[in-house]
């Protein structure tokens, strides 16, 4: 995919470095990893959806498990350069995967997440150039502990931004308590990949979902759906326009936001509530202009209709290349070889994008805007 | 916005009638309408998000009253004429608001739709090819009351589909009991106009909502997504292979399901469990196929970046004008006079389809797919 002036960069892509892991190992409640006899792998179990058949299951050898199984893409190196190598990627902005460290105890968040961030600058500083990292915040450690790890994270080579979850400090990322948060993440220039773990409440996806749907509804549905709620969130409680200079990175083309944008303007400009309370006054930024000054999306949508809409909602300029490997392996090909999941996404690129914009969307803008050179 | 061929039709307009409006007004639970000291007119309080200040309510005139006011849009046939004739539409394919009758005791259900449905085809007749109308089925009737139900709609003037939640007999619209139903329209040529009723629960929506941010998020969000939920698990469920004939209208063009199509198919061809029951096997068929054969959308997105995917989704045969009256009233301008609401669909159509769609979009497609000719 790449060309010899333009890089391609894979902004969406995860890794569970082994401390990590070691540390799931260890739980009793999600996110945990369990070995099940018969099985070649542990199993990495990571959703409440996928909790439900835990008790039932290890009779069975590879059918109903819980959870998927943790292969070495999830935690080698070189996994992940063999990967990149075949997906013609130049640079991969990797990130630990979800749920990062929300679960922690407040004493162990600071440690651990600086245990893991430490990790993925050595992993970056031993591939230089070909990886840089968004590091992971201590959510649930006290308020000074975390802005004293944002400050740190200046300190740590090849750090572009932060990996963050939708719970916030616990109630969303609309809590004023987390505003200071996003301000020095903005004055230290430092992106937020905003990205979704917790979806929506198995009981939207009805009495038949667990055995009969497999992993589908919450992950092609409640993830996304997770993600536009939060921004939506964030943007009716002026997150935005209190903190200027913030700049999100939404995971999944932003969930569905591109699509609802309309919808959600009309309805902001429509209710009455709202209107009583003076908040749709004149000056009012809308959405749209958020969404192209604020707000970068990934082109991980597997389709040239989202795609599109993607680059029509934010612009050319603020869709970035992702994978969002080391999830959704081909089942029926050599796992060795290349990811249908990656083919969908690159080739929705070229099907629904400009020739000006491909390039840009392939890495020339997550070059640009995360300063992908030097250490 | 109609030229001397061509009519502009609205496939998504609401009404109450009067004998539905006064069994609200004698209701104690959702959906009710209920009269505040102060207020000029009563309330209409329909969905959950709306009663947490139900108690609370009532001492301030304007602000804080749930729910919204019951104008005399909501039941008056000479105001649905002005809205009309104001809107240059020609011709409207009417039914009644959500909650329709999925409330009723099992007892109530046959006798309460018949009466709502005989009153909307005397509607229609009272203004002959100007109003045709979608139907209310009994859901929590006996199934033998309610096929029988559908049989009696084709003996109703101007009937032309008939509406319907997301529920079905009250665990969703991909249980298996409910299939005789679908099959039934099926074979008596009705469509079905999928619209949303109960969103998502409220703990989506954080603790902040219902105070700061008005109606916002369940209308915004809520409802798209619960028919993106609905329509998905059906596909799961094989109704669009066990039914062929099928057709269905989905609201709000679809919810978010041209956007997460992709995605959606992404997750089925990369699941572990769908895989390993067979379910993924050559001859499956993909959910652009479903999108493109059984697959009508409405026009309500409110954007030409959602009017142009729900086009490049289903295509531009398949997608239908709608207004969504008497839902979103002007708040700063007169509500006699141009909606807004009316206005931003319109303009993303004339915006975002190509000239030769903008009058199938407009009508065309209506009024040949409805067959809005005679009674």
């Amino acid at each position: 995919m790449a060309t010899s002036t333009s890089p391609v960069v894979d902004i969406h892509t995860h890794m569970y470095p082994p401390s990590y892991l070691s540390m799931l190992e260890k739980r009793t409640t999600i996110p945990l990893v369990r070995s099940f006899p018969g099985a070649n792998e542990p199993r990495l179990i990571l959703l409440e959806a996928e909790i439900e058949n835990l008790e039932k299951a290890g009779k069975d050898a590879a059918v109903g498990l819980p959870g998927r199984p943790l292969t070495s893409h999830y935690a080698s190196l070189e996994q992940k350069l063999h990967f990149m190598n075949t997906h013609k990627i130049d640079i991969s902005v990797i990130s630990l995967a979800n749920p990062w460290c929300d679960f922690l105890e407040p004493e162990n968040a600071a440690p651990q997440t600086r245990a893991t961030n430490v990790e993925f600058s050595q992993m970056c500083a031993a591939h230089p150039g070909r990886l840089y990292f968004f590091a992971t915040l201590p959510l649930t450690a006290p308020i000074d502990q975390l802005l004293e790890a944002i400050t740190e994270l200046k300190t740590l080579d090849y750090c572009r931004g932060v990996i963050l979850g939708t719970s916030g400090l616990g109630s969303g990322l609309d809590d004023p308590k987390i505003l200071p948060i996003f301000s020095q993440l903005a004055q230290n220039k430092l992106p937020v990949f905003l990205h979704p773990h917790y979806g929506l409440p198995n009981e939207m996806w009805g009495p038949r979902a667990s055995a009969e749907y497999g992993h589908v509804l919450p992950l092609a549905m409640g993830f996304p759906m997770e993600t536009t709620i939060a921004v939506t969130r964030m943007f009716l409680a002026g997150v935005f326009d209190a903190v200027p200079d913030l700049q999100m990175i939404l995971a999944h083309s932003g969930g569905t936001l591109p699509f609802l944008a309309g919808r959600i303007e009309s309805c902001i400009m429509h209710d009455g509530h709202l209107a009583a309370t003076n908040k749709t006054g004149p000056g009012r930024r809308s959405l749209w202009t958020v969404l192209r000054e604020q707000i970068y999306l990934d082109a991980v949508v597997y389709s040239p209709v989202g795609l599109k809409a993607a680059v029509d909602a934010s612009g050319p300029g603020r869709v970035m290349f992702g994978t969002d490997h080391p999830f959704f392996p081909p089942l029926k090909t050599d796992p060795q070889g290349e990811w249908e999941s990656v083919s969908l996404n690159a080739e929705a690129i070229a099907l629904a994008a400009s020739p000006g914009a491909q390039s840009a969307i392939m890495g020339d803008t997550a070059a640009r805007v995360l300063n992908l050179t030097g250490k």
